[in-house]
């Protein structure tokens, strides 16, 4: 077990999901980028918040919801991320508090406000987004948090941090300080199409040491390596990373060390219900794993048992205690 | 089928629901009735906030959620209700129309806020309601929409509606309009303790035939006749009103003309979730059987599928369209 005062602290954008069931021929129409987060601005948020089905609204914002498994499989975690003080900001700052997650980010006083996204879920359980920013787009380094960093185990956070101005000179001075106090640092490449936006540097992350363990699904592994072989994305990233978890959607996930590969089947599930969420969740299962000494097949089958939880009902965050789950399963 | 342009019309208390999972040792901890609606004030409504575990946000409210069952079996709905043209009132408003349902009340331009109920949801799936009315409690006889009555088979309205200082002045006149052009009018119970406080209210509106059609649970029925006797409640409600429909949760349902008793086994379902909504879907169902010359024992039966659907997922609306469980059902 670490001695950190937190397991994990992450570091994303906090957004308020707006989440409603829809059929694929809509996404067309609207040209929605289908399983991909789509940025949009404030005229196309209130454009398709028109044309959207009733929805539900839940807290989400993918390093969020990772701080939310953490807690919820019984760790330590903290948060980092820019609300603006309105309605959507005090349900997003509520519900992560209320998971007993450490969030102490300053809100913003006025405009922009707290970032929303408009999640389209279709029929195969599959989620496409479309995220206005809004109060995301003013964290720097000024939220940053010294004393949180240095007393977490590992700090993780988005590749998503590099579609603000401003957050990813956060990011670079939140791995100083961890890696200052001896911690760990870890990304999430996010989504195939913020790996094209920012490959170059991702790359750089991984290869100065920036960053100490990736989270990625095989889209996003691909896309980082321009490549359409998976073998050779593994072989690349084993060489620019110390660890990496990859996961595949219902063919499992795999852990990749300098020494070691190990490889597990997906977590069996009822029916998939809303996919948004699973690799966050896995992260979540996945870190708790590493921060409490678990090999690496445990770290990853925890990361799949999460993400399992996750999609069998509508939204981003754990409905039950992942802890009575993970002892369930004999953890 | 009838000619009317609305199937049903129905008038409640506007309400955003903010839902949570939780045990029953904190029920009794905040002295909370469990399975009723509790009426609470801002300063409780901020503390039972502050205690709340992470929430998820959606529409609500008895009659809205009925009349959003309506549409989504397919039939023409309509709601009267109030809410303030703040966040909330904005997500009610967009949920309620992007289900198809006519929704034209007049919003409150300041202050109270608009209405929320904080529900909390233990393992046995029972909710436990806790209402700030907010917005609703300004609701009056200017609210009503003489012409969307008149051209409603069906009048609906809740028995909470007793509540609000001037919405029962409102029903009244909703009433009388119905019956001027030959429609029809409905009021469920609501909650026991609702029945408890305004018992002769109601035997007076089901004696004087202010409303043709009653919607009542086991506990609502018992509580109107202050009888242990649930038979003898049946025999008294024959007698009061032309047509009563009684809901028996994992027991079924009853529908009791002056002729006729016909009683139905619950619908299967694999997990009961959260019961919030259920008899409010159950009353969707009966009433889209109502307005399309369905027999008695069809009403009731698609009442007991439009609950199931509700209760195997958090929160009071359905999540897929119940108009093509219904085909699948054979209708």
């Amino acid at each position: 077990m670490n001695t950190a005062k937190f397991d994990v602290l992450t570091i994303g954008n906090a957004i308020v999901d707006i989440i409603s069931s829809t059929e694929d021929d809509f996404l067309v129409e609207e040209k929605i980028i289908k399983g991909a987060m789509n940025l949009i601005d404030a005229d196309r948020a209130e454009h398709l918040y028109s044309v959207m089905g009733p929805a539900i609204e839940t807290s989400g914002g993918s390093a969020g919801n990772t701080a939310v498994g953490v807690a919820s499989l019984g760790g330590n975690a903290a948060y980092v991320g820019k609300i603006c003080d309105d309605h959507l900001g005090k349900i997003f700052t509520h519900d992560i508090r209320a998971s007993g997650v450490s969030y102490d980010t300053r809100p913003l006083e006025q405009e922009p406000p707290t970032a929303r996204s408009f999640i389209f879920v279709t029929p195969d359980g599959e989620r496409s987004m479309n995220t206005y920013l809004g109060a995301c787009m003013e964290l720097g380094p000024g939220d940053v948090e010294e004393d949180k960093i240095a007393a977490s185990a590992i700090t993780y956070f988005e590749g998503y941090l590099w579609d603000p101005p401003r957050a990813k000179d956060a990011i670079r001075r939140a791995a100083e300080i961890a890696h200052a106090n001896g911690r760990q640092t870890a990304i999430t490449l996010s989504d195939p199409f913020c790996v094209d936006r920012f490959r170059g540097e991702f790359l750089q992350l991984m290869r100065s040491g920036t960053v100490d363990i990736i989270f990625s699904n095989e889209m996003e592994i691909l896309s980082l390596y321009e490549t359409s072989s998976f073998q050779s994305a593994i072989d690349a990233v084993r060489d620019d990373c110390a660890l990496a978890a990859i996961t595949r959607s219902e063919k499992g996930s795999l852990a990749v060390s300098r020494e070691l590969t190990v490889e597990i089947e997906a977590h069996p599930i009822e029916k998939l219900v809303d996919s948004t969420g699973a690799g966050d969740l896995y992260a979540a299962g996945f870190l708790y794993g590493l921060t409490h000494d678990l090999e690496l097949i445990d770290c990853a089958r925890l990361g799949g048992l999460a993400a399992a939880e996750v999609i069998q009902h509508i939204g981003p965050r754990p409905q039950t205690s992942l802890n009575q789950l993970m002892i369930q399963e004999g953890y």
